[in-house]
């Protein structure tokens, strides 16, 4: 396969993926089955148990129309303490359910003598791809993504990727990495939002040129049952997941300020952040843990001066730009309820990677 | 049963109920069986579909370690679009997955062509009674509390109520309402809260004489498996929702601030907001809905000056104060877990109501 | 003088000022001829200059109805780099300026090749005992109060406080410690919010006596100039400022939560955070610096567990509650502009220090 | 002039300016004489006075290292009730001094028996080309740009855009409208943000030509006084206000949603939300007006369904990057305090406006 157009001017850890951060893994579970394709991506931050050793963290949310999970206690305590999971909209419940099973299995006084545990999910629509009302994903899926994460992962239509849509393309999981000021910032996508007309790729303008290549694949007509509306009518129902991961040390607050510069990416492919769409990112730091348990000692940590988060900075807006070129560039056609389909963006648009945008 | 004792100078509407504010009904299932100590209380806020005929609502976070689900669709539109449930902090995902299909069954285009729903779970740790590893509430225990919604309900150990703590004795469902200004302010809690030095009862200090209380009962010795911590050094493990109902004609930005008045409320009964306590308020107001269908016109609202929120403010500080006293003041002695019990007040403290505080 | 009433059953330090936090220091400048009812009150949380070594805080906003400055950035690095002013609200342009001019004389290049500094001045409205539209004070005043700030300092109608109301009686300066878990919080308030019949003191219901008093002593008739409401019908126009100090090594995130608590204090005093009242808590902490010259090392810091915040919660509100009492039990009769005439609560209502609240 | 190139699809008003929201009027007072290269532009609402006919509104902080003042309440109320001034980091104070005189000549009662009046002013650094330190701003400044407000007003180097700096050449005031559903979205942007490499004008990136160009204006040498960084070297120090009006009907939530589609415009200008610059946008809806006294009637509003705020959305992003785009087109070559000089983007790279971007 080609290489995907290059984002910016930083330079890619060796994998140019999440998992350039050292101790991030990934794995999926797919089901791609007639009407049922969906699936569950797991991102683990370290290789231990984050329930004991707890990752500092933290979200925002660019557009609250979505359902995630985690997100209150987070903002409260700045550690992740699960896995993160990413699903389908209306599988939330049940890998909450799986997240906490899998906690109470490892950790027997969770919600007895130890304080319960916050299940962290995230969620994007892939209703018109997958079935969503037939609740296909239970908790052995998460058990199976769980088992699956490594430092080398499938990206496109995998794992909670396999039913997404992205500017009426195919959409899923896309990966990258940059390097900055010694740091490395990986970003990992869950990438399920925009419209036709406005993506730009890589810098490039492509809105025109894709809604007319979807009019002569007859997407329209084909996309969905009878009486739902055409693409060029439909409000989005998409959303965008970004995770960001750095071995930079940096605390909840400073990890807030890195997640918002996902969104510096998300815009520049497009996106408004659609009213319909759950644009919501997540960054977290693997260069120190936090023990659950007081009775341990707390970690002396220097953080980064945050008059030094500028390069960070740059390295998230544009791993997350390249995570979404990656998302598309990685897609395949997939075919699904009801004879949806979303197609693979180069088969619509065959492209050349062109130069680097400055 | 003597009444309890009031507080404020406001009066209340005819229930003393949150179902005061016309339309709102409450309904519980309540499972009471050895170890399973739990259940799941369903607020409804009108007789109708929330999903289609959406209610404009806030919460606000006052203290976040909790799993609460939906907030952060709540934050970004303004609206709850199903009834709201409170229930254990590991049955969220099952009740949630309930109202889920509860919404597809009334609406068989969401999630297809219509958006998806966005559950609205609320929960707190009855570990101390129930055993919530084993996971028994389900889907149908949500239909059951649905069904149940009526504008007379129990208070007390039902419900989500069954297994709470509150101050070291039992806690669980309270609700109360208070006029002001022309307007009814409801209030429903499920407390969970509390150490038992801590506790205010309307206005009244009691905590010496409740720790001494428990320890003549025995309680800190029986109350929990080997290996638990006594509750003396016991980290506070609970929390409190507390949901507001208004017919004032309030905006999602008023409701927020109303919502915020149910902490001085808490405060007043000894509460400083635990580290791990989740203290989670919302504020739904009834004068209005919102339709989900964009087609359908928008209603034109005249909305109540903020200048003259003062009188509802103190009636949700009032209105939420007298739940936590009703939820306190219905509890019966609940035996659950290995043993362990959480003894009604009024059975450790026998209380007369006293003068009301000024 | 008779002393004040007690809160709460942790000991105080030394001083029971915010002082007893080491190295933090008070100091006031106070008008008061005639219509000029004010002053400006600085705190400095250390002996140096925080522009160069920044103070690690956070504040929350109760109820937003307020003009203070700074806190914009604050919430964004979580840093105090000015020392903390309080004024009447229309001062706040003016002392801003003096806190810019300080640190421009003492870092000539703020502003130029240094970043420009953050102000910070928290306001509460003296309005009807001052005339604020003299917009008297200037930016002498600020620097008069900085030069006098101290370990030892006067509490009630000075300073900032000259000019404030609280509960229709005299408000002003109140400050107050606890010590819990090996740790200093402490407390000083600018006190200039409550309605009469509100008022709860050190647990006691005292708003009808109050409300009896004050018309007892004629104060609705002589209040304020003819055509102004009397007291009764008057919305509330006050406000709190609420800042608490900690030796604890806490980060913004947790200086957020202990300042959150400061609420809890406040709405044991009465308050439901009035709609026209700004009700501010700030925190910060002495346990460490951080540098604003980024060449200059991070600090590695150990910080608290979040698990073992729950005594420094018990402080927060404690103290903040006991600062109010002080604010009052300090107060002085004022007479202010055409006559205006706010009483101290002692005159009105001769108490008794009492029992200590359990 | 050639026209500046232009963004999107979407068709403009008739003057391509924030004006094009009727009612809404803007005004530049510019000082340049020697170091001293500053001035306030004031941006009103409407034609009446703001505090009695108050402008739903609301604000984001993209990234909050900034000095800006009123923002509390803002969010609080969800109300204008002063014009919107914007000046330079140290006239703050000043300005606000100034809308808090002119409120009190208007509304006598202000800060007596009518409530204080929030006094809302934005600012930049322009540090580089102007002596902020002298404190050149006063309270005249400001009540010359209020009288000069009218709906035609210049953009560049004018009013507080006059020292403002942008990708290493001239940035200042720009502005934009887009008609999008039947409503207008218009645009003020106070430009003084990115570092040379980042520049992407219209969708061309040109960082790399842009920092070629400004070594061979000798940019770098002569920007600043001896001992200040080289621009390379320089962490960002610059800002950027970004102003919305829509007679769109919506309120303070949805006008928060509106504001935030601000910071995808940005984005696509090759911003990524620097870590020294305070990025901050306001929208305000000139539909109706709420009025200060609580005896008169509020409005009944139908707001616009959240469903159809999707072209307002591409609006607003739209209309904000073309408000950059003509801050840079509009700026002229400056030079300010020692030497320092800030070149139109035009004289340093000589562009025509190309084919509209996609």
């Amino acid at each position: 396969m080609q290489p995907a157009p290059r984002i910016g001017r930083l330079v890619s850890g060796p994998r140019d993926l999440i998992s350039d951060v050292a101790g991030v893994s990934v794995g999926h579970c797919t089901l791609a089955e007639g009407p049922l394709q969906t699936g569950v991506t797991v991102v683990r931050p370290h290789a231990g148990d984050p329930y004991r050793d707890r990752v500092p963290a933290a979200a925002v949310v660019i557009n609250g129309f979505g359902k995630s999970v985690g997100l209150m206690q987070l903002a409260e305590l700045g550690v992740l303490e699960t896995p993160i999971a990413l699903t389908n909209t209306f599988a939330v419940g049940a890998v909450a359910q799986a997240q906490v099973q899998a906690c109470v299995a490892g950790n027997p006084g969770c919600g007895r003598r130890l304080p319960s545990v916050n299940p962290l999910v995230f969620e994007c629509n892939d209703g018109t791809l997958n079935d969503m009302q037939a609740m296909a994903i239970g908790q052995a899926h998460y058990r199976d993504a769980f088992d699956a994460a490594a430092a080398d992962f499938a990206q496109g239509a995998v794992g909670a990727g396999r039913g997404m849509s992205c500017f009426g393309a195919k959409g899923g999981i896309g990966s990258a990495s940059r390097v900055a000021a010694g740091f490395t910032v990986g970003a990992l996508v869950l990438a399920n939002f925009g419209r036709p007309e406005q993506l730009i790729l890589a810098g490039r303008p492509l809105g025109a040129r894709l809604v007319e290549a979807l009019a002569a694949a007859g997407q329209r007509g084909a996309q969905t049952a009878a009486g739902e509306p055409s693409i060029r009518d439909e409000p989005e129902k998409g959303s965008i997941i970004m995770l960001l991961a750095t071995d930079a040390p940096l605390d909840a607050r400073q990890l807030r300020r890195l997640a918002l510069r996902a969104g510096a990416g998300l815009a520049r492919t497009g996106s408004v952040f659609g009213h319909g769409s759950g644009d919501v990112a997540l960054a977290f730091s693997t260069a120190y843990t936090l023990p659950q348990d007081p009775a341990r000692p707390m970690p002396a940590v220097a953080l980064l001066h945050d008059a030094r988060l500028d390069p960070l900075f740059q390295a998230a807006a544009d791993a997350t730009e390249q995570a979404i070129v990656h998302a598309l560039w990685h897609a395949q056609t997939v075919v699904g309820r009801d004879g949806a389909c979303r197609r693979a963006l180069r088969e619509l648009l065959p492209l050349d990677p062109g130069p680097a945008r400055d």
